[in-house]
């Protein structure tokens, strides 16, 4: 029956997905020249993700041979469907985006309230679809295989190509917003989104793939394999906790749905409040149907709670809600504009480039002290309530508003490009004031998605965690014993090593696009007085080039290091590299990501008009610490994310092997 | 008859200590000017530590109370025995390198090998007094109560002191190095060491007092906290193995003793062939003394091992010091001027600021990865030769040759400073080339002498983690236990959030001494002119206060924090915590120290005339990857040292009361 329920609200929100799209797509599309340029982002991004899939098919075919003489065919099933649903869910969300920013940006003639409509329907499609996906593909493969177990290699295909999406797509959009800024702004000084800058389709191309399609991969994986992990534990105690997970699954799902309901402009145009009553009435819709089927399902499970087991674990999932709202306050806190944070970093740049990138880091680092009491308090928490299987279904109960989340996220990517191609496209200054607004809000729902996947991620590789743990019937992960040490160095040392590949791709990729722009510029005649059209394509295709090399190397690490450590030093040592990675991949991830947020809007602070504005001193300053945080925040520090998932996915898949053959 | 021979070789080293001493002084400290500036130099950096160790008697006080409530009179008598001797090696180190630096000026004039003779003389006393004094102390201790336990009140103290002189002198260094290039260098375009830079004597008082006192007291504690570490390890096994650790100490020191001897300029007019040569007769006499010490205590002590006793033992003691080749080649690798890396970075100058600060951030992340490798090796190799005490002795091994490394490294700072004195005195064309010559091959061992701190202090706190837990009786440090996870994220935030609060420190003291230095361009009529003098007083005074605000928080985190993650969750908990701030502590040492010395040679590199030499584009962007680096490589990346170990230090202190008085 819960299974049934989960079918239901998943359905269901694929079909409120549809319903959307047609709503979206009915709207229109505004001039001939908004079509075209819509067009052209469009069609870099489809491309960009046909190749990107096809660089893939290699990888995800040796896998499956690999597989299906390890574990048969039924995992290589499982495995593709993860894959194929993951790479779905960033097709769709990418598609559904280039559709709503030309539509949003013709919208915004005609005032805010129209246009938040559609470019946030078009996020909620994203949403719905990643959210939707998910819950579908986990109840698929364990209804047709009844076994908790083979859900692990839907997981691993999942998270795998999670991995890859957010890696390549945040190579390309940061190498992009890099190579566009450093030629346009800085060199020629003609403003952003010019539609005379080479670089620019590219640029919001990078939006869609990075941005949209990256980000509704990772979160379809966090959400796909938290329902996993907390199943596999679930398992232990038996009953109806084994499907529970997919009942917190649906009743997020629904919630998600009815909050979309709620975001309305209200009198004051408050564009935030409009977003935000949307994530608060989802949260507390979840939570009152967190309690309801906690209680309908769980009151005879056996186990050590806290409480009565259905207040214990309904309790858990709050505790999950609960870190959803803190770290979103945290992460807006250290970054927001007109936050003390930010204001101190642009104080900063007035004695120039250096203080200004020294204060962003120490900012940065400094920000993993709150975030870490918060994730350890929810640890304790949670595990104080359920033990174990508490932590992933905190976890759970912080996923289970996905649909919410990704949809306010993807909202802003869509305002970006609106804002792009009203620029390109010469709409009158008060269209653009509308999608500068739009996207003024949008940075700070990035930064606030930024620090749930963070903190999702982090839970969720800790439920995987456990989860090996379990299956690999290991009694202690003992760090008194030299190869758990030395499996924490090398799991702590990886995301510093992923972290560096990242930031280089970044900078390569960006070098080209500034040699094919400064080329462009030179060779191109009447190019800087607007009188001919630069090469667009030849800079969506030099980015796409780019970061097709760069991706793979981070996906090939994250699945030959736990490997080699566990068939080599054993089970207990791959233990301590996962726990390893897990700190500093976390801790990474949010000092990249806030250390980046921060120089942003120290740049847009001071762009304001504050300590002298555009142009001053301290503006040429903060420039540089953007440039610099671009590749940490939008690259590095989010594919921390997807690299601990996959590494702990990829341990707890070989599992029984490991345990097995491992050399000591 | 260990602890004679012990003793022999420490009072052997500061006999020959004194003899260098007066050797050195004896020689012609030159002109008037000089001895005026070298005065400066001498009395600014003697107020510091004076008024720094001011600041530390409350805290000593308060600790010293507490110690003899909970632990007895004996036990603040070593804490205090620790703390003076560190203090000490600090004071000595820095004040005969105040001495050295106008007589190498001096020196300088008569040509190469004169000045070298000198610097590294000076060098050599810090050397000598750093093992000297941590030798005896220990084996003070230990002989006057026959008492390993009681060794670690000494370890204790000497631990303590030397986080605050190297957070201290670190924040100061780099406060007035940072301060003097930002006005000086940048804003009125004068030359490094100009006299009519306000803050170039603070600038060179903060070498005297970061660079020759902060790393003297470092690998004081390093060395001292590494015998009681062996030794503790050491009871577990019984017979002479308790003292070994001793013998090893005094065959280092003499072996030390000896390599000093072989440091002189060949035909070839090579300095760094001269300091190397040094050093490798060092390592392998003190080899050949391991093998002679080991067969002829060890040869009958029980316990599993590789080979036979004598032999494990001896191979791990080998390979403590192929970690101090392999990491000093690295290191070198990584920073090096004429390295790749450091061309790659020279090259990405070229489109400015920010791609500089991309790719060192980019390298020095990277440089975790071999890093990482050599040191897991060590404590794989150590580990099956001889155990967890094989992992002590490979510590002991790499520090044994402490007196040449320090020799080596403080020979840099006081070239440092003749090239400063020579420039201030306006010293003929040829001196300046000597001691720029001398300084060059000194940034060499800089970075070296930092790969060796980082390396040796992290086995250094692994052999202090595992003592930790030996002495809390844990059967195991399970991070399967919630506990245990906590601690790890715990212990993995702390040095996060202390290099944060270095950093800051660094840029809120440098911005006060920018603040005071154009204050005196602004209001000394005639100084850029040269034709009035600047109030130098007046800038080490601010950089002293400003040092002195900012250097207690730390050294209080890093009490403070093991003993409540102890008390409050308890003994496996903090095990877990002192795990992960090893882990973090040693990846942000070796990324921030790598990081910071590439852009430092970048800078060097393109100032030597490369891609457009001084005043060019690259010129201008590696001037400020240089100051980002200053603070990291300086302040932040070496005081991970000592904060993981004092960490590690205060649990081991305080692991019988842990698990006696824990809450969980």
């Amino acid at each position: 029956m819960v299974v049934l329920f989960a079918f239901v609200a998943g359905v269901l929100a694929l079909l409120y997905a549809i319903f959307l799209i047609f709503n979206v797509t009915s709207r229109p599309s505004g001039s001939p020249r908004m079509v075209e340029i819509s067009d052209a982002i469009k069609n870099g991004a489809n491309a960009y993700l046909f190749r990107q899939y096809k660089t893939l098919v290699p990888i995800i075919i040796i896998l499956s041979i690999v597989l299906f003489f390890v574990f048969g065919w039924v995992t290589v099933g499982t495995f593709l469907l993860g894959a194929v649903l993951s790479a779905l869910a960033g097709y769709i969300g990418m598609n559904i985006s280039v559709r709503a920013n030309v539509r949003t940006a013709e919208a915004a003639k005609s005032g805010l309230a129209n246009a938040l409509n559609i470019a946030f329907r078009g996020g909620a499609v994203t949403g719905l679809v990643v959210a939707g996906l998910a819950l579908l593909g986990v109840t698929a493969v364990f209804y047709l295989t009844q076994s908790v177990a083979l859900t692990i290699g839907f997981g691993f295909g999942a998270s795998l190509i999670s991995l890859f999406m957010r890696v390549g797509g945040g190579i390309f959009t940061k190498a992009a917003d890099v190579g566009a800024d450093l030629v346009g702004k800085i060199e020629k000084g003609i403003p952003e989104d010019d539609p005379r800058n080479p670089a620019v389709i590219a640029d919001n191309v990078g939006d869609c793939v990075g941005d949209c399609a990256g980000m509704a991969a990772d979160l379809f994986e966090s959400y796909g394999i938290t329902l996993v992990a907390a199943m596999i534990l679930g398992v232990l105690i038996g009953g109806n906790m084994v499907v529970f997970p997919l009942a917190i699954g649906a009743a997020g799902i629904i919630a998600s749905v009815i909050g979309t309901f709620f975001v309305r402009l209200g009198k004051n145009q408050n564009i935030w409040n409009a977003l935000f009553r949307g994530v608060l009435v989802t949260a507390v819709i979840s939570a009152i149907m967190f309690y309801l089927t906690s209680t309908f399902l769980l009151k005879d499970i056996q186990g050590k709670f806290a409480f009565s087991p259905n207040i214990s674990i309904f309790l858990a999932a709050v505790v999950g809600l609960v870190v959803t709202v803190v770290i979103s306050y945290i992460t807006e806190f250290y970054t927001g504009r007109d936050k003390k944070p930010v204001r101190e970093v642009a104080e900063a740049s007035k004695s120039g480039p250096a203080i200004n990138i020294i204060s962003g880091l120490a900012l940065g680092l400094r920000s993993t002290f709150p975030t870490t009491i918060l994730i350890i308090s929810a640890i304790l928490a949670a595990y104080y309530l359920a033990g174990v299987i508490g932590i992933a279904i905190a976890a759970l109960g912080m996923l289970s508003v996905t649909g919410m989340i990704v949809a306010v996220d993807s909202y802003g990517p869509i305002t970006d490009n609106a804002g792009g191609i009203a620029e390109m496209s010469k709409l009158p200054p008060h269209v653009r004031k509308v999608t500068d607004a739009l996207d003024a809000v949008g940075n700070t729902t990035k930064a606030v998605t930024k620090g749930f996947a963070i903190g999702s991620a982090a839970l969720a590789a800790l439920s995987l965690f456990v989860a090996y743990a379990e299956a690999t019937q290991l009694q202690a992960i003992d760090v008194l014993k030299p190869q758990v040490v030395i499996g924490l160095f090398i799991g702590g040392m990886i995301p510093f090593l992923v972290s560096s590949l990242l930031i280089r791709s970044v900078g390569k990729a960006a070098f080209s696009i500034v040699e094919e722009v400064r080329r462009q510029f030179k060779t191109i005649k009447g190019l800087m007085q607007g009188k001919a059209k630069p090469d667009y394509g030849k800079c969506v295709d030099i980015t796409t080039r780019a970061a097709l090399k760069e991706f793979v190397t981070p996906g090939v690490i994250a699945i030959v290091t736990p490997l080699s450590v566990g068939f080599i030093l054993g089970p207990e040592a791959l233990g301590g590299m996962l726990a390893g990675s897990i700190v500093t991949g976390f801790l990474l991830a949010v000092m990249q990501t806030v250390a980046g947020g921060a120089w942003d809007n120290t740049k847009k602070f001071i762009e304001a008009g504050n300590l002298g504005g555009k142009g001053s001193f301290a503006h040429v300053a903060s420039v540089v610490g953007d440039t610099v945080g671009d590749g940490l925040k939008d690259t590095s520090g989010p594919s921390q994310n997807p690299l601990i998932k996959v590494m702990n996915m990829v341990a707890l898949l070989f599992a029984s092997l490991i345990v097995a053959y491992s050399l000591l």
